[in-house]
C-alpha cells in the first residue's frame, strides 16, 4: 500500500511532516510517498539516514497556502503538492492523501478531483473526537457543510457508520443524532425530518437524538450533525480542553506543597495530559468523495503526522470507500419511509 | 426589596430551596417571600428557628411539574407557585421571581403575565457561563428559542450587554458573535445579517465573531447565539466538565502514591472543583420580558440557591428592566444601517 503524505501542508512543514513520517516507518511497512518541493523534503530527509530509503519524494512545484481561496488554487496550481497528491490517488499511484494544508482546498480538490461518491449531495469532514479516557466518537460533518438538509445528514450517518466500524474498529457503531434533546420533535424542522431517515433506516443502529452533553462522555460511537453545530462542539471541547488545562497548571504551581503533589502525580498528570492531546487521535477523513483523503490538523507536530498514518492504514487497505459507495447507492431501499 | 422565591420548583425542593433561602438571609437584609404550599413550607422552615421569621410564606395551592406542558399549565394552574409569584411581580407585591421549575413553563408565564418588552420579539434566557479562574460571560440565548431571525440576535446582544454591566458588574462588556469562524462574511445568511446589525449599533462595544473555543477561554463577556448553538456550547461545557472530572478522579485514586499526592494537594483540588461547580455562578435571567424573572437549575441544591438569590440582587434593585426597555426603544435609532 501506497501512502501519500503532502509534505508542505500546515504549520510546521516540511520539518515536522518529514519527522512524522520517518517515525511512522518504524511501525509500518507500507510504501510512504511524501510530495512536495524535492529540494526541501531531501534536506529533511538527510537528517535520518536509516529511514530515508523507506521513503519516496515526488516532487510539487507549488504550494496552496493557508491563505489561498480553495476552488482557485485547486484550479489554478496544478502542479502543488496537494493537486498532485489527489491525481496520483485518482489515478491508482497511491492508496490515500493526507495532507495539513488548507481544509477548504483538500475539501474542493477532493470533490474537482476525485469526484463526490454517486448520491452523496455534500462530502463532510469527519473529527475524531476524544472521549476522555474511553477512546474516540466520530462526528460527522465537523464543520465542512455549515447548512444542511437532512438528506445530507442521513448520508453522513450512512459513511461516518462505516468508517467508524471499518477504520477505528468499533463493531455496530452507536449512531446518535445531535440535538437540544431526546425527544424525536426536538430541533428544527430539518432535524425532525433528519431523525425520521436515521430511525428508518435499516443500516444504521440508531439510538436517537443525544444532547451535546453526552458526547464528551461517549454516549455515542457516531455523532451526525451540520457542520455548523460540529464546528461549535468540537472548538467547546477544544477551548475548555486549553481552560482546564491552564487552571490546573496554575493550581498546581501555586504553593511549594503544591508543586510537591504534582511531582508526585508526575505519572497521572503525564497520562491525563495525553488524554487531552489531540495528535494522538489521528486525522479528520473527507467523506463522500472517490478516494481516501484524511486532513491533519493545520498546527500537527511529528506525532500528529505519524500517528495519523498510522490510523489512516485501514481507511485505505480495506477498501472502505467502495463499501461506502455501496452503501449509499443502497440508501433509499434501506430507509423504508413511513 | 422583596425576592419571591418558588418553594415548589426544582428536583429538591421544599427542602433544598428553603434552606437556600435561609442562608440567603445570612447575607442580605432584603426580605424573602417562599411561595407554595405553605404546610410544606412551615414545615421545612421549622428546622430553622431563627431565620424562619426572616422569611415570609404565601400559600400556592398548586404546582407546575416538569412533565407540565408549559403553555396549558400557566393558563389552567392559576394557582400555582409558579403564576402567582410571576403576578406578585407584576402588581409590585416583589421584585424579582425566582425558580428551578419548569423552564418553559416559566418562559411561557413570564411571557403571558409579565408580557414582553415593547420590541422584543423573543425573550431569551441568559445563561451566566463559567471561565475557568476568570468569573463569568454571558451567554445568551441559551436554549430558549432554536430558531433565530438577525433581529432576535440584536436584542439579545443589547439586553445581554446591560444585564452583564448593571447586574453582573463587567463595564463596557465585550460582546461577541458566536460563529464558525472570525472574518464578518462566516456563517449563515442570517449570522451575516446579525454582524452587520451588532457591528452598527452604537450603545454595544462589539468585538466581532467569536469562534466557540474562545467563550471558555474568557474571549468575550457577553456571547451572542440563537438558542440551538447556546445549547450545544452549554452542554457540551458541562459534558466536557463532567468527563474531566472523572477523568482526573480516576486517575487521582489509580495508586497509593496518587493518593497521597491527591492528599497533598487537597487545597488545589477543592478549588477547581470549585470551578466547576455550577452552583457557585448564579442563576439565568429571562431576558425581554417585563419583570425580573431568574431561572435556577432544576437540580439545584441550597448552596446554588443561596447564590442565585445573592447574585440577583442587583437585577432586582436597579432598575434594570427599565433600562432594558428604554435601549430596547432606542435599538433602531442607535443601530444606523449602512
Amino acid at each position: 500500500m501506497r501512502i501519500i503524505v503532502d509534505g508542505m501542508g500546515g504549520d510546521h512543514a516540511p520539518a515536522e511532516v518529514v519527522k512524522g513520517c520517518v517515525e511512522a516507518t518504524k511501525f509500518t511497512e507500507h510504501t510512504i510517498i511524501l510530495i512536495g518541493d524535492e529540494t526541501l523534503l531531501h534536506k529533511e530527509l538527510d537528517k535520518y539516514p536509516k529511514a530515508k530509503k523507506r521513503i519516496q519524494v515526488v516532487h510539487a512545484s507549488e504550494v496552496i497556502t493557508m491563505e489561498d481561496a480553495p476552488v482557485r488554487a485547486i484550479r489554478s496550481k496544478k502542479d502543488s503538492s496537494m493537486v498532485k497528491g489527489l491525481n496520483m490517488v485518482k489515478n491508482g499511484e497511491g492508496d490515500i492523501f493526507i495532507s495539513a494544508g488548507n481544509s477548504g482546498a483538500l475539501m474542493a480538490g477532493g470533490i474537482f478531483i476525485l469526484g463526490r461518491i454517486r448520491g452523496v449531495e455534500r462530502p463532510a469532514i469527519a473529527a475524531t473526537y476524544p472521549i476522555l479516557g474511553k477512546g474516540v466518537c466520530l462526528l460527522v460533518d465537523s464543520g465542512a457543510n455549515a447548512e444542511c438538509r437532512a438528506n445530507n445528514l442521513l448520508e453522513f450517518a450512512v459513511m461516518g457508520n462505516i468508517y467508524m466500524e471499518r477504520v477505528l474498529g468499533k463493531s455496530n457503531p452507536r449512531v446518535g443524532l445531535v440535538n437540544i434533546g431526546v425527544e424525536e420533535t426536538k430541533g428544527t424542522a430539518m432535524l425532525q425530518s433528519a431523525y425520521q431517515l436515521l430511525k428508518n433506516n435499516n443500516g444504521l443502529n440508531f439510538i436517537g437524538n443525544v444532547e451535546a452533553r453526552e458526547v464528551p462522555l461517549g454516549g455515542c460511537d457516531v455523532a451526525v450533525c451540520d457542520g455548523f453545530v460540529g464546528n461549535i462542539l468540537l472548538k467547546t471541547t477544544e477551548g475548555m480542553g486549553k481552560s482546564v488545562s491552564a487552571l490546573l497548571k496554575a493550581r498546581l504551581m501555586e504553593t511549594l506543597r503544591s508543586k510537591m503533589g504534582a511531582l508526585v502525580l508526575a505519572p497521572q498528570l503525564a497520562a491525563i495530559k495525553k488524554e487531552f492531546d489531540y495528535s494522538e487521535y489521528g486525522g479528520a477523513p473527507i467523506l463522500g468523495v472517490r478516494g481516501a483523503v484524511v486532513k491533519m490538523h493545520g498546527s500537527s507536530k511529528a506525532n500528529a503526522v505519524k500517528n495519523t498514518i498510522l490510523k489512516a492504514i485501514p481507511y485505505a487497505e480495506q477498501g472502505v470507500v467502495a463499501t461506502m459507495e455501496e452503501a449509499i447507492a443502497r440508501i433509499e431501499e434501506d430507509t423504508c419511509v413511513e
